[in-house]
């Protein structure tokens, strides 16, 4: 269950670079490369600044087939992947539950302290969107707009309270996973967003 | 003492960076990455690419709490923090002085060569800033202006001069960081800045 | 030989990220950084996410030297350099057939499978000129255009196809580094270039 939920939010992530570079008009290379940092960025950042080396999808060759599919469907599908708007919207929200959740497991079994693996589970889900625009040359959307990042230290922050009772571990992450995705497709729909950060002091 | 102005020095530097992405206009979030890249950043770098990972400010959750303070001191003093330049100069160049040092030192304790070293404590000291600015879609600003930098390289080789003489650590520590501090006020009073790449062949 | 095309890639990679770095009118300690991160950045990445820590450049000073090297003449003879584009074009290339193998290697010496040997060849080569891009505020001219990547993603696998048979090594080196050079010329001379990543939609 968790690995093919892994392969999707994957498979979504990869889409969303590709479509980000397409429209930045680089070439193919320059679009499966977006494709790729957007998928595996957060994990390998992660990986690095833990010491979880070689990366991850070093040693698991299907990663880099998933993103060739990615790259692959958003070549052809290109023009019909923008009406399914809604639909790579509720996939990447499941990348986003999902990666939140791989992070915060990587962090406990390098033994660091709830709030590290709270960082590192929103790391993990957001920064390969970073390294996306910042490749392409932009701000990155997540300092900008959205509540995307904000979620994710929602979902981290109940994950570890569930810790506190006698909840069995698949139940915690399914409720987790569920409490991001619930909450970022309410946050979609009602156009929630973070005030910018001088709103405490612009009257 | 010495953990005092690296605490001063983690601050400012979160101050600044939450400043720059306040002008920035990015969200709270944003700002809130971007204090914590600026503190954080040229340390990360710098124990990523020796190998000392997890890095350092995973192990040790006062970093986290020092940039939280900074992102909300940001956010409430904003509007004077602007009109406190002249201190939070001064702490700016105390973080310049004391990073240096760190960085000399990780490097020594990994038995890496002077010249490395040098390398490794100029990072610490600045990689923070490029970092904060390359999120900020900025080229940086330490590429362009003043003698940040070259002081950091200047304090890392009187470092290894003093070495030869038979001078107690903390004396040579505490005289690099004087140095590296007083240079740096007296450049910023005078104004002094790197010529430009191309200033030997422009006539 | 090895070390002598190493050097020499090293060397004029420094000198393409000075040259670019002078062109952003960046000041010399940025000229200076951005040479290093041109000729270093590649293989850094490279090594921080396969766990060789300290990365290479760490414990062989000599790159420091080459690198300060193709920063003075870079400095000195920034104007004649212009002129002498052809021969930097053919060194420039030799590197990138060098830096490729090099990468390739690091990848079979930790055990990697082909697939992600290519992927660190091609990193190797090409990800020092993705860096400088970035730092320089550019999006990063590899996704862009020219086949340069595309030429290193090719060496490597004809390097895994010639493993299948009984060539000795040293052949196979060689050949994939002449192979690489070869098509990076022909590509260059006939302007060859990937089409961008809308090419099949786009009517």
């Amino acid at each position: 269950m968790f690995e093919i939920l892994d392969t999707i939010g994957t498979l979504v992530f990869a889409i969303s670079g590709a479509l980000t570079a397409m429209y930045k008009k680089l070439d193919l290379f320059g679009v499966y490369c977006i494709a790729f940092v957007t998928a595996l960025g957060g994990g390998t950042i992660r990986d690095v600044m833990i010491g979880r080396t070689p990366v991850g999808w070093m040693l698991d060759i299907d990663y880099v087939f998933i993103i060739t599919l990615g790259f692959l469907l958003s070549l052809i599908f290109n023009r019909y992947l923008e009406r399914l708007r809604i639909s790579l919207l509720l996939f990447d929200t499941i990348g986003l539950g999902v990666f939140t959740l791989i992070g915060l497991e990587k962090g406990l079994e390098f033994g660091l302290s709830p709030v590290i693996c709270v960082i590192l589970g929103t790391l993990t889900a957001t920064f390969g969107g970073v390294v996306r625009d910042i490749l392409c040359n932009e701000i990155p959307v997540l300092f900008r707009k959205e509540i995307y990042a904000t979620l994710c230290i929602a979902g981290g922050i109940l994950f570890f309270l569930l810790q506190e009772f006698a909840i069995p571990k698949e139940i915690i992450s399914a409720s987790v996973a569920v409490f991001i995705i619930t909450l970022r497709l309410v946050a979609y729909k009602y156009n929630w967003s973070l005030p910018i950060g001088t709103v405490f002091v612009k009257k």
